[in-house]
């Protein structure tokens, strides 16, 4: 039976530092275990006390009378690390160490938690620096957390993995008061041992669970999240994610410019997209998608009835859910039919919001109603405006509510207008997911569209890498020039302009000459990353201006960087293609990373880019395109012709597969711009910039 | 004494169509009036009643002993047009309709709110199908809503005006629950006399009131709007508005293309901008946003402190308020050194967020901490985060926060991570507004820095309009040419690309000689609106590529456009501007509007516009530049020049003042591209479209 089966379902658990007085910290674990029902054997250790709440109560972990499941740890500093070496010793599968005073705070705290996780050898933990968690559906608490204190804990569809305890609690406390129920909850701490990634691997086998919410305040171990979340995503299960720290994530930004355009939130918003991961943008979402999610219902369109008896109310969520790019069409002819046969007066039941007045919330009534919407194939989703009338008498508009509800597979949702707290509780416990803020009505319907997003094929079927060519050539560390990365680009299936390299203005002019028509001529450095900015670039030099145009560059160049320039680049001119930006960067956390933006100042005036976590299949690739502001404009915007989509997608797996065989000594590589003509013509690297690290390593993957 | 004033402080009140049953709709407003304390007279107007509960009852209008001051009509139909004539003739102020039917229900609801109005003559109005409005302040309700039966209303500096009731009724009941206090709250309803400005205008000077807030469906008066607004901002009111029927915006849009991205939802957008409103853009701001501003406190800068005793919670917070533009700084030296010396064990009080631990969690020690915090110059605002502590030891928190923000001007609020609804009430009401979601107190902050605003010179100061010039000529009915259209710009002070119009590819040529160099040709043409999108602009084309041009332009435009061109326009060739798009639309609603945008495709595809209403001032024209995401392009991007935003500034205002001067005229006029040169070359429209009405009468204002 694995470790993590006796955590979270102990047959035996042990509290080490247990407390006879239930008032105390100490006292609450056992207290715990009992209110909520255990069945299992408990065996407090306490060297001051024979017994506990009738339990024997051992004086030392060496004298319990069998190696228990599951132990928790109330003991700090030193005598945790102690503890935590007897119960390995003693056979224990899991402990569970609350106290803080470990890796958090700290280089000391750091070598503390070091020596901890060495004490508990092949036995896993949890922490330090946890509340520690709750197996709601099987009646378990293994916790001291005070927000426990109080009521029973609804039971649930939604598994709660938090990355803090604090979180935790404050999550549980609002989804009580919600009406959220959970199937388990556990704070992972520190993560000396067991991580985010150990407990969403167990809840995706978890049946109890269909939801896996997680607030996350940085990744430990990307890969095995990774490889956590398809495992969960295969079984069927919803993973929705809080990521903290978003603000921050410009302070991490890379030196390149694009780089900091793809900084360690990108990266993350990248990871939960390929992964399939419903992101929480709002602390509030991470109830509120929960709540729709884990209603198991799917939607299949963006077309949403809204019923009412309040059109003021109505007129709210309407907007709302339209800005979230739902629609409010009226009703077919069938269901207005249907509806206006009711009779209603002053109703106005042909229209959407579909008001039916103070006269229309009778249960009959409003039964009638609800079915002719729900069933009327116009409509993917049906809420329904809960005014003061609803206040008033709950079940009139509940009980067809829920009943209408129960009949269909259709999402049906409600918004409470007036504040209706008990009615927002009783109405989700019913199954209706019912919000406050008609905001969290759309963005919860928008949810559920993004969860029913197939399984992305990104990591499952990922594009092979090719096998490594002999680049290591290439690989010279520093800035590579423009000729040469061009080249490592090409040896990965991309093309570049033809441009031949030369010493002198004259040899340009020359040069110049075999391609006819205008040119671009540009400096040629190792020296400088960002030539153009040195007034290093010029397009559309004509042929009688080439000597002249590459002596004055020459000039300007040596004044801005003082250094001689390798010399320069005479290259044939493109006209007409639509000037994309593609970078590989490492996120510090999340590796190696592949972006694609609008070329020019577009990329970075308005953060036009689309951020993926190599290895990136077809699909993201696909997703990058579409995920673009600018993707009109590359599917043929008003009569301009369609740009070459499929070059610029193989262009990306190219970037990716190159990241996968020579990322490691990749510092970065750009092409800007990547010229994407016109349908069949391809995609044509412009210019070309990599920096090779200087690892001392050979090139190439081991 | 005006008859709003009577109205809102009415020495006597007569009720038509009272009820003796409390329970009963038509019982309520006598019932309310009592119940909150009304102390002038009361008339009941009722045929089957002597007396209502006390009162003597009135047989008929024309028995009333004096005239009121308000009246309440509970009658429906036309037994209310009915009492309003009888009112109007016993000379009552101000009368207020309450029922439904009228104007809200199609065209014959429409006739019958015709006739009410009539009836009323010069007796005001407020309805029909209203709930009333409440004097909170003089403890005066004159409203039968349902919304007023439970608690007493909570007195506040904030004033509310919502166009619907059912909305009114809704943040009622919100702002109870949550603390918030209201001077005054009105729902104006149909608005067939007074509508939402006449009350903006009366609470501009109601010493009770600080903040107007306001629920709008849409502006029937704009202009009395303005100024009554200008007026309570003018006495230093706060105003904030939420405005509903945003995503419906798109469908309201001109057919023309940049007419499309200036919509109605952005034209109330800039109206609320030049008026210095705080637009709210969820719902619940409409409750978050007041309850910050009326704390009557100003935000100097971005610098937040955030004391916790909760790492997660303050991570959130720090989050939300850093994705707001809003930074949080450690403590300088000095005031980490007060907070050092207090030697709390584990605490981190160095940093920001300043971790109190539980340990600090006393309310002498928080008190010091506090105070140490906000006394620091280095930060603006001050935040509490209040964990599950507070939950327990309200007081142990709430003491020192409440001492703390008396003592200091600057803002102190607080944000509660766990479910914490009676803690949240007591903390607004002792006047730190607290909040349950992170993201709304970063918003809250953020619109009292918006609030802070000084008033613009928008419409106090607005730029005269150039005395009209003889334009007549010019403003012939139908679409202008290009030739034609940059005349009329000139007219105004803008200054246009050196062209030549030509009947023939041949004098085509010879015109491009006397340009010298590339220059740019294109078809012109009365007939087609949009040139570009039928071949018929060339750029760039060589002396020696001109008459080929030409003849190849004529071929694809007759082709296209079914009509022969009425010749071309050979012209200089601008390189190295920035190239805007200038625009003059009518909004349905609030008339002629500036709009303001990138060019190229960057204004659709990034919907980088700013949009200002008729007339603009020199601030607004400014402020239209800052709010452009390309703004750091005209401002001088990297290594390029600044470009000339003075005169863009100029050619901004120039359009406002071709908008007051001719702008009955004119159906729309664009500038398409404006070159921006660099700086002190000035701006110049590079091509140009007029649409003149076909109204019949003269050019120019009468």
């Amino acid at each position: 039976m694995p470790a993590l089966d006796r955590l979270l379902r102990p047959r035996s658990v042990t509290i080490v530092g247990a407390s006879a007085d239930p008032a105390k910290l100490t006292g609450r674990p056992l207290a715990y275990l009992q209110k909520y029902g255990f069945s299992g054997a408990i065996y407090p250790v306490n060297p001051r006390s024979e017994t506990i709440a009738g339990w024997r109560c051992y004086p030392a972990i060496s004298a319990l009378p069998e190696p228990p499941d599951a132990a928790i740890v109330l003991l700090g500093g030193d005598k945790a690390i102690a503890a935590v070496a007897d119960l390995a010793a003693a056979g224990t599968s899991a402990a569970i160490v609350l106290a803080s005073g470990f890796g958090e705070s700290g280089p000391s705290g750091e070598a503390r938690q070091a020596d901890l996780r060495r004490s508990a050898g092949a036995m896993r933990l949890l922490g330090p620096n946890t509340i520690g968690l709750v197996n709601v559906s099987d009646g378990i608490v293994l916790s001291a957390s005070n927000a426990l204190v109080n009521d029973e804990i609804l039971a649930g569809k939604v598994a709660l993995v938090s990355q803090s305890g604090g979180i935790l609690g404050s999550l549980l406390s609002r989804a009580q008061a919600t009406g959220l129920g959970f199937s388990k909850l556990v704070a992972t701490g520190n993560e000396a041992d067991l991580d985010v990634a150990d407990f969403i691997a167990w809840l995706a086998d978890d049946p109890s669970t269909a939801v896996i919410a997680l607030y996350l305040e940085g990744l430990r171990d990307p890969d095995a999240f990774k490889s956590a979340v398809r495992h969960a995503r295969e079984r069927g299960k919803v993973v929705v994610a809080f990521k903290v720290g978003r603000s921050e994530s410009g302070a991490r930004s890379a030196a390149s410019h694009t780089g900091a355009l793809a900084g360690s939130d990108a990266a993350y918003d990248a990871l939960f997209r390929q992964l399939g991961i419903v992101r929480a943008d709002r602390y509030s979402d991470l109830i509120d998608f929960p709540l729709m999610l884990a209603s198991g219902r799917a939607l299949k369109g963006n077309r949403l009835a809204i019923v009412t008896s309040s059109g003021g109310a109505a007129s709210l969520l309407a907007d709302a859910a339209g800005l979230a790019g739902f629609e409010t069409p009226s009703p077919d002819e069938a269901t207005a039919a249907k509806l206006t046969a009711l009779a209603i007066e002053g109703a106005n039941l042909d229209r959407n919001p579909i008001d039916v007045t103070l006269a229309g919330v009778k249960s009959e009534t409003l039964r009638t109603i609800l079915d002719a919407v729900v069933s009327s194939p116009l409509y993917d989703a049906v809420a329904m405006v809960l005014g003061s009338s609803a206040l008033r008498e709950p079940k009139t508009i509940g009980t067809p509510l829920f009943e209408c509800a129960a009949q269909t597979k259709k999402p049906v949702i409600a918004f409470a207008s007036p504040h209706a707290p008990d009615l927002l509780r009783d109405f989700n416990v019913a199954g209706v997911p019912t919000y406050a803020a008609p905001e969290a009505c759309a963005a919860a319907l928008a949810a559920l569209r993004r969860a029913g997003d197939p399984v992305r094929a990104a990591w499952s079927e990922p594009v092979a890498p090719a096998a490594p060519n002999d680049v290591s050539h290439l690989l010279k560390p520093g800035a590579l020039n423009e000729e040469d990365s061009k080249r490592l680009f090409a040896a990965f299936g991309i093309a570049a302009t033809r441009g031949m390299p030369v010493t002198t203005p004259e040899s340009a002019e020359a040069a110049g000459r075999s391609f006819g028509g205008r040119v671009v001529v540009k400096v040629l450095s190792r020296q400088v990353l960002h030539k153009s900015e040195l007034g290093g670039v010029a397009v559309g030099v004509s042929q009688v201006d080439i000597a002249r145009t590459c002596a004055e560059m020459r000039d300007r160049f040596v004044a801005a960087a003082r250094v001689e320039p390798e010399g320069f680049l005479v290259q044939e001119l493109i006209e007409g293609g639509i000037e994309m930006i593609l970078g590989l960067h490492h996120d510090p956390q999340l590796g190696p990373t592949i972006l694609l933006g609008m070329g020019g100042i577009a990329a970075e005036i308005y953060s036009d880019t689309a951020l993926r976590i190599v290895p990136v299949s077809r699909e993201d690739a696909e997703g990058m395109i579409d995920e673009l502001m600018c993707a009109p404009l590359l599917k043929g915007y008003r009569n301009r012709p369609a740009a070459d989509v499929p070059a610029l997608v193989d262009a990306i797996l190219a970037f990716s597969r190159m990241a996968e065989t020579i990322g490691g000594n990749v510092a970065e590589a750009e092409i800007n711009p990547l010229f994407v003509l016109s349908k069949g013509r391809g995609a044509i690297a412009g210019d070309g910039l990599v920096v090779v690290k200087d690892t001392g390593s050979p090139a190439g993957r081991a």
